[in-house]
């Protein structure tokens, strides 16, 4: 659970489309289908039309070194400088923002929230440069990492001018929403340290000590946060009333939490071709993953073997195949697969009752539908 | 000028006061002086009893792990989470906010800014805490730093929050200048990294490769960029124009720079016994500082004694004695010295010039103009 939820998903290129050979698994079961995705994908594609613009502009407008660091990080330029083709994420929390603005105030709010979606989009970065030197990561979007390429200083520097950003953009938007927005996404950003702060830590402590209520409390701060800030900010940017600003924050915290679930899923038992990373990696490097903790804390003899072997340092690549593969076998034998994907389908039908009481038409409400599917159904 | 000037600031203890043995060298030698010094002192007291209630709320308000962490940063509790007596600085940055506000719209603009007086003393905070991180300081006002006592991500995610948390504060104030206030400091943010950004990259460089400009630039970009913004917040609680708010940024920024000279004058030949830090400290690590470039930069045969003392490493405390009482007196003998005492004038003086332009009443002008001779005639 150390991998911030966002890796894998912007490590993934096997996005599901329609007409794709592979079908997605059944998770959650009982909404959604090809449509939705196909759904998802335009909308994701117009969000990055509407949203890069604005988001390119800010990051250009900031100091030399800083910008440097900034279009670099976005994929916008090389390390060297030169321009780049940018590959700068799905942009599904801009799309959330986006979404939720059209759901409660039609196209208006939608154009109205262009803003705020790339205020989303700028904190959700500044986390990403921030957590990469935290956990020493060095891929991010295929690409070496931005304290790989610049140093710890910058990174950190340049994650902090990325933050002021966001709030700066916030601060200048005449919108009559854009005070309490701000205020919304300064709190989320405060949430969002509690949770990388609690995942360092749980990280450090033996596997046994760990409970599923303090991982589950983490990965709402971590992951569930921002994704629910994203669709409260579209809520207010239409103008919408408290209990549907709540209730919208509670879709997306939901939708998160389900997003989480499917990827630590994915994270032990994913295709490699489409993870980008080494089958079991998860396990591999001992995280203690929403499903792992689930299986350590079961009560089954399954559970007691798979203490043993996270007990044990990874007995690196030669060994590993036979390691990775048992270890695997040990948390769905504890039963951490089926709950997982369980619980990722109880997280969704949440979400789907948070959504039903902010946008009662079906209609209205089909957007924030198609992009909550999108995040936990992906195959990789 | 590695050292962020605060640094200086914040472990002095020798705080000039009127009856005080010691007497303030004359360097800006033209306005002020003991009863400047006196109203400064009330000032800052008046200043910590109207802002701390508000810092320490907000700093409450965050979740556990963040609360801790600021609370022992601001020095409200010990590291084991027990009461402490609290040691949070000079509130220098507060006290200009409240004194511009004042200056340009009376008591009442000064009570309506003590939010905003708090939002720049945590932004404040928030960059101590991540410039000792990247400095590898260790002792910060006398206590352990933050990353000393809870680690490097802690720290990092406990400055993060501080920033967020001073940007929440501004975006819940109903106040009409919140919103301009809170796009100036988040601005200012962005500042403050590329200055601490110039800062690093000076420190790597050969000595010989630094011009005087780029210097200047750096500690105008990490010491004057926020003072100039604290009174400008001030002057926008006011209700003054844009040319009044531009003025009163550019006397915080000069008076932020005469500051930074003479902390650095003072890193050199300060007084052991206030500064905390033992003689020549900068000297002994190679430091950058003002007075040193424009030594090295001066043509001098001092200034190449100097360049040949600079390009060694330092010889270890028993050679110490010797080497740094020679690289001070080649830093004087080149002229550092004089250099940086003149430039401390000028940029005063042409502070007293943008004070004038914005509060023509001398009278109205007085609480500035004592917090700015306060902090350029430090003794240590």
């Amino acid at each position: 659970m150390a991998e911030f939820m966002t890796e894998t998903e912007e490590r993934s290129s096997g996005v599901l489309r329609p007409g794709t050979a592979e079908e997605p698994r059944e998770q959650t079961g009982d909404t959604g289908g090809p449509l939705d995705a196909q759904e998802a994908a335009v909308q994701l594609e117009r969000t990055r039309a509407l949203v890069d613009p604005e988001l390119r502009a800010a990051v250009e407008s900031l100091p030399a070194a800083m910008r440097r660091i900034g279009l670099y990080h976005f994929g916008w330029q090389h390390a060297d400088g030169s321009p780049a083709e940018g590959n700068a994420g799905k942009a599904i929390r801009p799309a959330l923002v986006l979404a939720a603005a059209a759901a409660l105030g039609g196209p208006a709010a939608r154009t109205a929230a262009v803003r705020a979606a790339a205020a989303v989009e700028l904190v959700h970065n500044f986390t990403l440069v921030h957590d990469d030197v935290m956990d020493r990561d060095s891929t991010r979007r295929h690409r070496p990492t931005v304290w790989t390429v610049f140093g710890d200083t910058d990174a950190i520097l340049a994650g902090n001018a990325l933050q002021a950003l966001a709030l700066r953009l916030l601060a200048e938007d005449p919108h009559p929403a854009s005070a309490p927005a701000a205020a919304r996404l300064a709190a989320c950003v405060v949430e969002l340290c509690e949770g990388q702060h609690a995942d360092t830590r749980l990280e450090q402590r033996a596997p046994e000590a760990v409970t599923l209520e303090e991982v589950l409390a983490m990965a709402e701060a971590k992951t569930g946060a921002l994704l629910g800030c994203a669709c409260a900010l579209g809520a207010l940017y239409a103008g919408a009333g408290e209990e549907e600003v709540a209730a919208l924050d509670g879709f997306g915290r939901q939708a998160g939490l389900a997003f989480q679930l499917i990827d630590d899923v994915i994270g032990i038992w994913g295709d490699p071709r489409h993870t980008g990373k080494p089958a079991g990696a998860d396990l591999a490097a001992r995280k203690k993953s929403l499903p792992v903790v689930a299986a350590l804390t079961s009560g089954t003899p399954a559970a007691a073997e798979l203490a043993a072997l996270y007990g044990k340092p990874y007995p690196g690549q030669e060994a590993a195949a036979g390691e990775i593969a048992r270890t695997a076998l040990a948390v769905e034998r504890a039963g951490g697969r089926d709950w997982a994907q369980a619980e990722a389908a109880d997280r969704m039908a949440r979400a789907m009752q948070e959504l039903a009481r902010a946008v009662p038409d079906p209609e209205a409400a089909g957007g924030l539908l198609a992009l909550a599917e999108f995040v936990t159904r992906r195959t990789s």
